[in-house]
This record gives C-alpha cells, structure tokens and sequence, in this order.
C-alpha cells in the first residue's frame, strides 16, 4: 500500500484539504503513474457536493490526469517507466460484455468502474488525480504522445474524448456544419476538435462576450442564443449540434435548427427531464442524442489526433492551494478554458 | 373541371356527408385516377375534426388512395391509361430544393403538398381520396404492382410508406431487434415488414389483448407494456422501436429497452412536449429520432417490396355510408387495422 498526497473533500458541504490518501501496491496488470497534472472538471465539483448522489468522504476527485509511469507491474506489456501517459474517467470495467468487447468500456453493461467515488474491484473506493500517485490497470492508461504538453494534454481525458466521440461518431468533417452550444471546458475542446477534422463550426453561446475568443480557437461563425434571430435565422442549418451545456435549454428551439438527417446531441444531462417537441424530430428526421466520453482505444486515437494536429486544452495551471477559488470560479463560468492543478504542489 | 361524388365533412364537428368536389382539368402532367379504394386514416379525424388547426369545409379527406389511370396529360411518360396506382400522402412538393433533390420529397423545405387540406399551387385546396376521381401530377403518382390487391394496398401509401422509411433508415434487417409500440394500422403493418426485412420483431403493447394476431402478422414475442417488469426484463434490449402511438408514453421508460446505439422513432406524435431524460440517451449513445412518411422514390421501393414479399394491409372494406361509424371505431381502437372505403360506394 502507498499513502500518497491529495486533496480530498471532507464532505459534501466543507471545502477540500490537503490530506493523503491510499493507493494499493502495484499488480502483475498494475501501473503506477506519478500524476503531473489534473484538471477540475465540473463534475467533480457536481460529485463532491453530492449533487449526483451520496458519496463517501474523504473523497479525491480528478479524472483528467496526466504524468509519467513510475512503475509497471510484472506483466504488463503496453506501458514503460518514464512513459508519458494518461488517465480519464473510467479505470476499469468487466472487459467481457458485448460494449466492452467491441471497445465502447464506458458504456460497459454491468458498469465502468469511475476513476474517483466508485467501487472499485477490490471493494475500495476509488480516489481520483487531485494527488500525486494512481495505479491503474494498464488498459485504462493511455499514451500522451510527445507533440503535446502534459498540462494542456490532462483536460483532453474528459472534455477531449467527450466532444471527439461525438464528433466523430456522427461524422464531423468536411462538408459538415457543426455547432457547439456553449464555449466552456468542454465547448471549446469541441470547437478545436470539430475545426480540425475540417468541419465548419459555428458557437452558439447565450452572449457574444466570448466571440473573439470562439473565432480564434477555431469557430466560423459565432451567434448569441440570447438574440431571437438566431433561431430563425439559422433554421434548418446544421448537420449536428454538441449541446455542451448541462443546464437545462430548450431542445426543440435547437433541434429546428438540425437540417434533414441532423443530430443534436448531449454530453451532459439536467437532472430534470427535458420537454422535446416530437414533430420538431419528425419533421426532418432529426434526432435528440445523448453520448458519454468515448472507449479507451477511441481516447488513445483523440490524443493521436490531438499531436498530429498540434492541440491541446486552454488551460489555466493553478497550485493545490487554489482548488477551492477554482471551483467557485468554475461555478462562476469565470475561467477560460479549464483549470489545471499542478500535482508538485500537493 | 371534373365534378365528382365524395365524402366530405360540412365542417368540424358534423359528420362527413356525401357530396361532390371539383377536380381539375388534366394538364400536360397530370393523371386522372378513377380511385376504387381509399384507406381512413387517424390523421384524417384528427384533421377534418381541427385537431391540428383550422381548415376549409366542406373538406374531403383520405390520403391512402389506390385506382386505375382513367386518363394522361400530353406529357404524361410515367404512367399510362389502365395502370394500377396508388397516391398517399402528398400530392406535390417544390422539386428544386436540397430534401426534394435528394427525393426526400416529404421533407421540402418549402413544405410538400398535402393530398387534402393543403393550398395546393392553383391556389384552391386539395381534396383527398373519399372521392371517385382525383387528378395528382405523376410525379406524385406510384406504380401498385400487380402482386397486390387494391384494397391492400391502398393503405400502404400511408400506413406502409410511414413504417417502412424508418425501418430501412435505422436498418432493419437481419441481427436487429425490433420492437413496435402499439399494434394499430401503423403498428400492424411496421411488423409485417420489419419481419419481412428479416428482423426479429417484438410487440410492445398496453395489453396481451392482440398476442395473437401480432404472432400471427410476424411478431416474435409480445409484451404487455402495463406489465412493469417488462420494462425492468426488456432493458437494453433493441436495436431499434418504432413508436406508433400518437399519444404520450414514457420516453424515457422506452429508450431504457435500446441497447448501444439504439434508436426509438417516433412516427406520430401528441400535440405537447415529452419529458425525456437525458441521461437515458448518454447511457448508451442511444437516439430518440422522427421519420416522418417517406419520399416517392422510397414509396415506390416499398410498395415494390410488399409485392416481393405478398404483403398487404389487414383491412375491413366498407361502403361509404359506413365512414362516421369507422371514425367512431378508429377512435376507440375498434379496427384490425385498417377500414377501407369501396368508393364504388360513393
């Protein structure tokens, strides 16, 4: 057993401390990766609350890790020491169901195994990247390829993978109008991502405040949801919408703006149901889809992706201490584009 | 000018009557049908009735029409006198814009033209196939081969087209599990073809009360939906559902049965918004889509298909002075499946 540094919530309503947490010993399939860095994701915000659900304290989040192999176990074959690698949302699943099988692990029939606040295989909970060490299974570590710096590569594990698999599984490229609603963490992965596979990209965002930046991570175009003529001005246009918004808008009033074929599709989901106008999908054969990060072998092929294309996150690098600011910033849509914890600080 | 026998409703609430409506002269591209059979659709209530906005009286409606070419314009090369032909649910479309040009006719972007209750572009409103004659462009106009019956086929050009458009976009076929909500004149004839497209296909219906003509038309199983545990039994289950029923159900409750991928698709729908849970769409990249009708090109395929396949409608033929007692059994679900007016009768 390791003890190892991390920042961890107490409980649902205190702030997070520093604290140290267990991490198991190292197994045959183990790798033990020295965490570089970790983004702050909104959920983890949403999970420590316990907005999602009781959990059990202390609790570290963190599933946009980043850092250097330290130690493989005895019968691993597909990580080094010294490899530079990463670690996203999930870090395990049953690896025998038909989704596992076909390589989709995250939608795993008897459920992926969450890379913090879950049970793991061996009963423990798991504790995320706010910490200086993980071990995980080494086919839940992916390879960060050198073209990318291991700070801006952290936030490409959750909000990468989650906007690339939706990308990509509904065919942005060329030819193909994509729009994104919403210019945060997960919003302006999927602008650069949908630019760069060639697809022309529109930010439909409630205000023009971020316009300027929307243009130059990638955006053609840049409207305001706020002003009316949006929606009857872009009618009918897009072939696909990424709805990066987890509040609550009003899907059919978008999904009027799909062209025949076209897809509106959530990454992130209200806790309330959300009234959809059926003849809004009829009329076009339009569809309202949901999608959540992307398998493993998928998460590799978005980093690859990413060197080849010279991406990463806009990122703000922020020590330990900053954590809790941080999220009430995050709260406060005041950041631009995700925060990113440098783990030396711990 | 034609002046033809029909069944037409004086206005919104009093019964339709028989009467006669205007035809016009046959232009160069138009064909004169002498209609011997005319499906009632629930559309057909809903529209005489105002149900869906207001309409000019007296309105004849019917839009599942089949008969004989009485008569060809000069530039007629479609079709020719004494041909079987069939005419659903629209009667024109712009023809030049993207859906048109892709022959996807039914999603015009400047609106197709309705066979009745539509200002048709001579300006006057279209009358629908409670009549002896109509005069549709024959580009609107389909071939019945000669493996089928009229009267089983003269529901195919709504009920038939409605179902088999999403059956063959979501790919219906053989490996995928299909599942029909609701076993009326849309529900009845989505099994016969998704058996016929080698699919294995599930009934989900309020009661057992139809198991056995749904076994009989090509169900492989039926399940009760006011029995709960088929909902607990069924998750994860189906590739693909087709929801025939207008009225509310549980969206979310049903896309829980899609396995990976899955779409449910929705073929009519009710006046107000469904809640639908977002996160049963991300659990599983699952859709929840639309199709409304199909385009004349994929009408022909299937009334092709049927032929192949000696698929017809399952009809009760009755005289026109039977019309307002149909309208009350439609409405209280009182057909197997589909009443059809002899219009020899009018």
């Amino acid at each position: 057993m390791l003890t190892v540094n991390a920042y961890a919530a107490p409980s649902a309503d205190g702030d997070l401390i520093p604290t140290t947490i267990e991490r198991r010993d190292v197994g045959p399939h183990d790798v033990l990766i020295e965490i570089k860095y970790a983004g702050i994701c909104h959920s983890d915000i949403h999970t420590v609350r316990g907005d999602w659900g009781p959990q059990q304290y202390p609790l570290a989040p963190g599933h946009e890790i980043a850092g250097i192999v330290a130690e493989v176990g005895t019968a691993v074959t597909k990580h080094s020491v010294g490899d530079r690698v990463g670690v996203g949302c999930m870090v395990n699943s049953c690896g025998e169901c038909a989704n596992c099988q076909a390589g989709e692990e995250q939608y795993c029939l008897k459920g992926n195994t969450g890379t913090y606040g879950a049970v793991d295989r061996d009963g423990t909970i798991t504790q995320g990247g706010y910490s200086t060490h993980v071990v995980v299974t080494e086919d839940f570590v992916v390879t960060i390829p050198e073209g990318i710096a291991l700070d801006v590569a952290a936030p490409l594990l959750c909000a990468g993978i989650t906007t690339y698999s939706p990308l990509r599984h509904w065919g942005a490229g060329p030819g193909k109008k994509v729009a994104v609603v919403g210019l945060g963490g997960l919003g302006h992965m999927a602008v650069k991502l949908a630019h760069a596979m060639g697809a022309e990209v529109s930010v439909l965002s409630q205000s023009l405040k971020k316009q300027e930046d929307g243009l130059k991570l990638g955006a053609d175009y840049y409207y305001a949801t706020s002003d009316e003529t949006t929606f009857t001005d872009l009618a009918g246009s897009f072939d696909l919408i990424i709805n990066t918004v987890s509040a609550s808008i009003d899907i059919s009033s978008y999904l009027q703006l799909l062209s025949l074929d076209g897809a509106l599709v959530n990454v992130g989901a209200p806790a309330e149901p959300l009234p959809v106008n059926a003849f809004a999908l009829i009329m076009g054969r339009r569809s309202f889809a949901g999608s959540a990060i992307g398998g493993i072998r998928e998460t590799q092929e978005m980093l690859d992706f990413c060197a080849e294309h010279n991406l990463g996150a806009e990122i703000e690098v922020i020590p330990a201490s900053k954590i809790n600011d941080a999220y009430e910033r995050v709260l406060a849509s005041d950041v631009r584009y995700r925060f990113v914890i440098d783990t030396s600080t711990l």
